[in-house]
This record gives C-alpha cells, sequence and structure tokens, in this order.
C-alpha cells in the first residue's frame, strides 16, 4: 500500500513548458509561476513517497540502540550525571530545533553540517548543532549572569561520518558549563577536573588531555606576521593537525589561506612544541613572542591554569600543547581537548572545550556578556570503545530488572497467576509472567534461567488448594513451599540475600 | 554582528527577468533556470538570517525547561520508569527524524502536522510524530517477534498548541509496548494497569480510564448501514466527541462526510452509551448489532477485558465508553484513554493507547505482522499540573545535590580551600566553592542558606595552622571544629543524620 503509482507529472510541466515557449512575452511570467508551482507540486508528490519502493532503514549516520545498547549507554550516562553533580550543576532542557538566526554566524567552517528545517510556512528553523550555542541563547534570554548546569541531550551535524569510528549524524553531548564573572582559572581548572573524573569514572584506561589558550596562539600568530583578519582561518587550519601532517596544513595556509611561506614555517616552528609547565618558561624567553601582549596574557593565564590543575591533582594527565586550536569560532581563551590513548582503538578526541567570554553578547541586544567555560562529553565514542570491549570479552548485560517470574504447572491457571502478579506488583516486587495461558513449564523456567530472573512462583492445583505456592531460585533451582500469607515477605528476604 | 544588510537580490532578478522577456524563445528555457538559481540563492540567503533583526525566543509551541522544572520532570519520569520497570521492560531509542516514507500513511488526517526537514541533497527525512511508528518500523527492521519495551523521548506535532493547557509542539512521550503474538487480553489488561498505576504514583487525583474496542464500533457502523469504506473517517468524527457536542459531530458526518440523516441518527443512539460490565449485557440483546460478527468479537473482548481489570483491581477506574474512538489509523483492537477528573485543572486526555495489529506488517517485505498493544503517556500535561500545584502552595524544589561548601573566612586562602575541596570530591562527597577567590563570609553563608547546602567547612589562618577547620551545620548554624584528618569521616556521619 506503500508504493502509489505517480502519475507522470513530468509529461504535464513539459507540455506546459512546450505552451509557454509558443506564447506571447506578456504572458510569459504567468506560464513560469505556473511552472513552479507544478515542479512544487511533483517534489512535494516524491516526498510524499509515490514511485519509489519503502527501504527499511534508519537515516544515514544514525541508528536505533537495542535493550543491551540501552542499558551500556544508560550506565555510561549516569556515571557521568554522578561526577557533574558532585561539582553542583543543576540540568536544563532547550528544544530540538532553534530559530535558525540562533545558529548562524557562531560556527565558522562547520555552518554548512547545520540540518535546517523545511519551511512549511511560520518560522525557519534548524536542529540544534552543539549544546553551548542555545545555552548562551538560555541564558541571554532569561538574562540570567550566573549558573552552574549540565545538559545532556542529542546534537545534529550533517557531517559524513564514519560510524566505524563512533562518529554520527545524530550523537549525544554531555555539557558541563559555568557562567559567571568569577577569579580568573578558577572555573576553568574546575572544568578540567571534571572531565578528568568522567573518564575516570568511565575506568577507559589511559587518557590524555591537551590545553593551549587562544591568546597565546593569537601571540604566535602576530609574532609570526600573521594579518590580524586571518587568525581565525588560520586557526582552523592549525586544528587540522591531529587529523593531518605538517606539509598539508602548511600547504592550506599557503595555497588557500594566502600566507607567505616564511610566516608558515614560523608557525609550525612553535606548533610543533609540547610540555609541561617547562614549556611556559621556554616561551617566555622568546623576545619576539613577548613582545605581543596577548601571548603574555596567555602564557600567565596558562601558568596559573597549571598551578590550579596541581593542586586539584590533574596535572599528570596534562600536555600542554600548541597545536590545539579547536575548529569553533566562539573560543576567546583556555582551551582543552581529552584524547584517549592505547587501548588498541583509535577514537582521537572524546571531550573538549574552553572558555568563550563573548558568544551570550552576541544575543543581547546592548551586547552584555557572560564569560562562560565548558566541557562536553562525546559519549558516542565512549559508548564504541565500551561496547568493543563488552564485545571482546564474550559479557552480556541484563536488559530488564525482573526479581519474579509467575509461573504456572498446569492449564488454565492463568487467573490465579495474574492474582498474584498484582499482589506482587502492589507490594513494589517487579514481577512479570508469560503471556501465553498455557505456556509449558520448562519454557517458563527456561525464560527465568536466560534472563538472569532471580525468583520464580511455581503455582500448581494441589499446592492453591492448601493455600501455599512454590518458590524457586532461579540460579540454584533450589525450591521452597510458602504459604500465600508470606509470600511477599519471604519474597523480600530472598531478594535481599541473592 | 548579527544584522547584516542584504544586497537588493530583487533588483538582479527583475532585471534578468526584463532581459529575459525581450529574448529570443528558444534562450528562454536557460534564461528561467539563471532565474531559479538565483532565487534560490536569494532564499537561501534570507535564511541565512539577514535583513531581519535577531529575535530572542525559542520556537513557536516549544519551551525552555530552567533547573526547577528539570528536576520537577526528572522526578516525574523516574517514577513512571520505576512503573514500567516493575512489569519488565527494557527500553530502545530511535533516531529523532526518520525517512519520510516511514511515517507517511500512517496517522490519517494529522499527517499535515509532521515536521519536515529541508531537503539539503540526500534522504528525505521528518521528524517523529510518535514513538509508535518508529517501534514498528524497528521491529520489522530488526525481524524482532516479541518484545516488552519502554521508550521515553521527544516528539514533534506541527499543532497550534494552546501551550496554557500544556500543549506543544515538542513534547515527551512515555511509551510501554507489549509485541508478540499471545493469548487474548493479557497483554491488553496489563497495559491498561501500567497506565494506572503511573497515574497512581504521580499523585494526581482522580482519573478515569475510558476504554472501547475499534471491532465494535466497525460493528455498529455497519449496523447502522455505513458503508465499509467509510468507517475510518466517520470513527475521525466520532474521535471528536471529547471536545465538541454531538450536534456538530452529526453534521460533520452529514455535510463532510456525506452520510444519511438517519444513519448519523443512529450512531449517536449508540455513541451516547456508557456504563460497567452491564452495558455488555445491554448490548448483546440488540439483535441488529448482534447479526455484525465484528461487533460480536468486540464484546466478547471487551467482557475478558474487564474481567482481567477486576482481577488487576483497576475496574473502579475504567468507564466503558462508546463515544470513545482515538484520532489514529493504526489501531485494530481495544482503544482506551485516561483523562483528570477534579483537580480545577482541565487538561483532558493524559494517557492513552490500544491494540494495533498491522502496523508492523506495513514495513515488512512479506506483511509479517507483529501484534502490538501499548501505552502513551502525556507527561507535559502531567508536569502543567503538578507545576500549577507546586505554585499554589509555593514550594521549591533543590535543583542541585551539594552537600558541602567550603567557604573561607579570610583573604587569600582559595588554594586551602581547593585543596580541602579534591579530597571531598576524590571521597565522592557533592561539594562546591565560590568561583571568586575572596568572597565575604556572610556571602557565602547566605549561598548555603539560600540553597539549602547541609554542611559547611569555614576555613582560617590560625585553624589551618593546627590542623583544623570548621563544620558547620548550615540548618542550625552549630559548629564544630574537626581536624584535617578526620575531616572525611566527620562530614560523612553528618550528611547520615541531618
Amino acid at each position: 500500500m506503500l508504493r502509489l503509482i505517480c502519475n507522470n507529472s513530468f509529461s504535464i510541466v513539459w507540455k506546459c513548458n512546450r505552451n509557454m515557449l509558443m506564447s506571447t512575452t506578456p504572458q510569459i511570467a504567468e506560464e513560469v509561476s505556473k511552472l513552479l508551482d507544478l515542479k512544487a507540486q511533483l517534489e512535494n508528490r516524491e516526498e510524499n513517497g509515490c514511485s519509489h519502493k519503502l527501504i527499511l532503514k534508519t537515516p544515514k549516520g544514525t541508528r536505533d540502540y537495542n535493550p543491551e545498547q540501552m542499558a551500556l549507554r544508560l550506565g555510561v550516562l549516569e556515571k557521568i550525571i554522578s561526577v557533574f553533580k558532585r561539582h553542583g550543576a543543576e540540568t536544563i532542557d532547550t528544544p530540538v530545533f532553534e530559530l535558525k538566526d540562533v545558529l548562524t554566524g557562531k560556527y565558522g567552517e562547520d555552518s554548512k553540517l547545520i540540518y535546517d528545517l523545511k519551511d512549511q510556512g511560520g518560522e525557519i528553523l534548524a536542529l540544534r548543532y552543539d549544546l553551548t550555542v542555545p545555552f548562551a541563547r538560555y541564558l541571554a534570554m532569561n538574562k540570567i549572569s550566573s549558573i552552574k548546569r549540565y545538559h545532556i541531550a542529542k546534537v545534529y551535524r550533517r557531517d559524513n561520518p564514519a560510524t566505524t569510528k563512533g562518529r554520527y549524524r545524530e550523537f549525544y553531548q554531555c555539557d558541563f558549563d559555568i557562567a559567571g564573572q568569577y577569579d580568573p582559572m578558577l572555573p576553568d581548572a574546575e572544568c578540567i577536573r571534571v572531565m578528568s573524573e568522567a573518564l575516570q569514572m568511565l575506568d577507559l584506561e589511559s587518557y590524555l588531555i591537551k590545553v593551549n589558550h587562544r591568546s597565546l596562539l593569537d601571540g604566535i600568530f602576530a609574532a609570526c606576521g600573521v594579518p590580524q583578519s586571518k587568525f581565525r582561518s588560520i586557526c582552523s587550519a592549525v586544528d587540522k593537525l591531529d587529523k593531518s601532517p605538517w606539509e598539508e596544513v602548511k600547504k592550506e595556509m599557503i595555497e588557500e589561506k594566502g600566507l607567505d611561506e616564511h610566516i608558515a614555517d614560523k608557525i609550525g616552528n612553535y606548533v610543533s612544541q609540547s610540555g609541561g609547565i617547562e614549556l611556559i618558561t621556554e616561551l617566555r624567553k622568546d623576545k619576539e613572542l613577548m613582545r605581543q601582549s596577548a601571548a603574555v596574557q596567555g602564557l600567565d593565564s596558562m601558568e596559573l591554569l597549571l598551578k590550579y590543575c596541581s593542586i586539584y591533582k590533574v596535572l599528570d594527565k596534562i600536555k600542554f600543547d600548541l597545536s590545539l586550536a579547536r575548529g569553533l569560532d566562539y573560543y576567546t581563551g583556555v582551551i582543552y581537548e581529552a584524547v584517549l590513548c592505547g587501548d588498541g582503538i583509535d577514537v582521537g578526541s572524546i571531550a573538549g572545550g574552553g572558555r568563550y567570554d563573548n558568544l551570550v553578547g552576541m544575543f543581547d541586544n546592548k551586547n552584555k556578556n557572560v564569560p562562560c567555560v565548558g566541557v562536553s562529553l562525546g559519549v558516542e565514542r565512549i559508548f564504541s570503545v565500551l561496547e568493543a570491549r563488552l564485545a571482546n570479552k564474550g559479557l552480556k548485560t541484563r536488559t530488564n530488572e525482573i526479581e519474579v517470574f509467575v509461573a504456572s504447572a498446569q492449564k488454565n491457571l492463568h487467573e490465579p497467576r495474574m492474582k498474584i502478579l498484582v499482589d506482587l506488583w502492589e507490594a513494589g516486587v517487579k514481577a512479570e509472567q508469560s503471556y501465553k495461558k498455557n505456556a509449558k513449564l520448562l519454557a517458563q523456567l527456561q525464560h527465568c534461567e536466560e534472563n538472569k530472573i532471580p525468583l520464580a512462583i511455581i503455582i500448581g492445583e494441589s499446592e492453591l488448594a492448601k493455600g501455599e505456592v512454590t518458590l524457586r531460585i532461579v540460579s540454584s533451582r533450589e525450591e521452597i513451599r510458602v504459604s500465600r500469607s508470606n509470600l511477599i515477605e519471604e519474597i523480600r528476604k530472598l531478594l535481599k540475600t541473592s
């Protein structure tokens, strides 16, 4: 019934076109308008699903989560939320789509990846690309000047994803952000601590947190002779160093972004450097760099940040890396990114963030800013890593929490089963039965073992007549007789010990 | 910076148009194509946000949830999930959008409310309208023949919502469904029990569950002389009886749907009836109706359902209501709907569902069906009711879970504060500090009282020198001296008792 046959509207369109060609010129405008209407109708028809077979799939770059995957995912999210709550975050939610204008001009080169909704009359909308811009819009709209919030929700990017590497077009982000006018680096260092605690909680073997500062990068660009108008686009190029070799990035700087070769080489010299606190000392000796106030300010900030990271016991995870640039336009201060190392699976960056002090102001009529810093965890990649690990170990997770299965040993006992069930439910016990009136006892008990249900109640006519039931401990197959009136109590006792 | 000025592209378009009018006919097709390109560019420009001011709002029919609302919402969802789990449901998730074809032909008159995504090259997509159709698609795609699952997620409808009544264009649904070939009414009765348990859990004062059966409705329509081709559209008309008086519905049947007046009157006679088990006995006496096998089958099913509902202790909540029709096309058996009564707030239907045995088959190449029955809770309306109630009582909810605030009584003690903080976090204690180095002590303590944080640690130079801190119980303002080495232990003790 889904495969209706379209009228061949093309022929109508072309007939109309020929008529148009024969008519006198003043009529052309009208005919063009008709043509456009017909074309729109035709497109509409096609979208309504005629003339092509129904393909049974999820949209490109998306996936369903089955119960096993959901159990894993909810476990991961719960751990992350516990870290966010340990740091005092409240949570908010925003709509999955925003007015298109809200997203425009925030993402630089990545804007082309935004999903637009169709104009069906009314507002022009687009799916959210991240949780940061909606957060900034929320702060400006509600005139909130300080908040510490987490937000876990799906975001959308029309990327060409390598789904094998855990990249999707629809994916969850877990964001923690601190907004407010505060003393330098106190919130920033806590964000790094939060990121580190979350990764630690997830037991992801070794990870490394790269940190850098946008002001320091700007200072470096200035010291190398990059004109200020090209700072952001050169920053974008540097950002590609985690995926491409320097030679390619250099080529982009020269050929696409019009930099002189000797300037590119100077930049290459800087961004190849990384280390710890000693790198700060090293850079302070660079007189050319120290003439740039942005660089001085960036280094001072980095020094304070690393000191706080040491107090917060995360310094051993940190690498001060001058090649870290972050793609998005809105960062203004410290930037950081966590990468997994080891574990055999290359998933690249799994968390990142930084300071964005001017984003809220872009939504305020008087440009009033609220300084913000935050971190975003890319949990899809974490799921992929954990799924692969579970698959390797051949482990299976329980996907429901049933405590008691109510079985019957003879035919036509479904009503007594139901009477027991409702008592269990009213006592808050998680319980189920077969939806077949006369399921075989063996099948019922097998269901219990396969699904790791701890207890089974087995009823038979003779026991019922005596006001008793059999209670079976599924794992040991041990069975005891229990009086109907003690049943709930007995179950509670056994569930505690099992 | 968001208010760029558009070039007046209109003038380009019209100039081009005039050129076109002057050219010879063979060139017209080419010029039309250019015109279309320019038009597309212009549209693109407008969508990219130029020439109109940024309006700071969420899209029509949507809303942000602030931390207080989120706390309430998460509490409600947790209760609902606990009911679903008590009945053994696992959970799945599906993408927020589907191939448009998946949604086509499933929703009858409501299809016009589907949100389409823009065709940006690639697949034609639309936002999900409910969770039932994606569930059926999931079953067919993965060849699953039995599952009991819950799914809590947002769905999208381009309705003209009365947001004051808790109706939105983006809203959460909480669905519980049982799929599989089972014995009659066993899963159906459990769905009604689940709906009732969930509403009971939410403490929503009195509610009523209307039940009916699509076969019985079909039998009634046949007995009244409605031609079979009009069953679904007459069913749609009956569905409006909860909002419109009979006179209006009758008018729709006669004028829009072409029914004879005497047939409409006969229908009116039936659908005005409601009651309990006795209504079944009454209807069985109706010889004309009993000639319709669909009606006999519907009544038999209703009788069994009500018997099971009695065992499941929900019969006192149930009203057998012949006017209940449910709007969606896909129902094939029992249908039900819960309405709130009393509480002073008119929110209408807050949950509903029914049996849909043919939906999965629509996605299967060989039309293989998986019978399903389910219930969907409309939590937005429940949130509205609970929010109104909280507002009436002037109650405020805690929006974070901080247990300990680390304060300092003198200047420049932020580093010792941070050292204590990191110990607390590593011990799993939920703790925070001011992000200002030298916040006033009074302000810090006020923050604790306002946010109902149970404990505060206060550090001062002299205590630090002695290896001690002050621990303050915020509610009683009682303070004790604790040695730094016993701090965590002492806090755990106090948190247990407070």
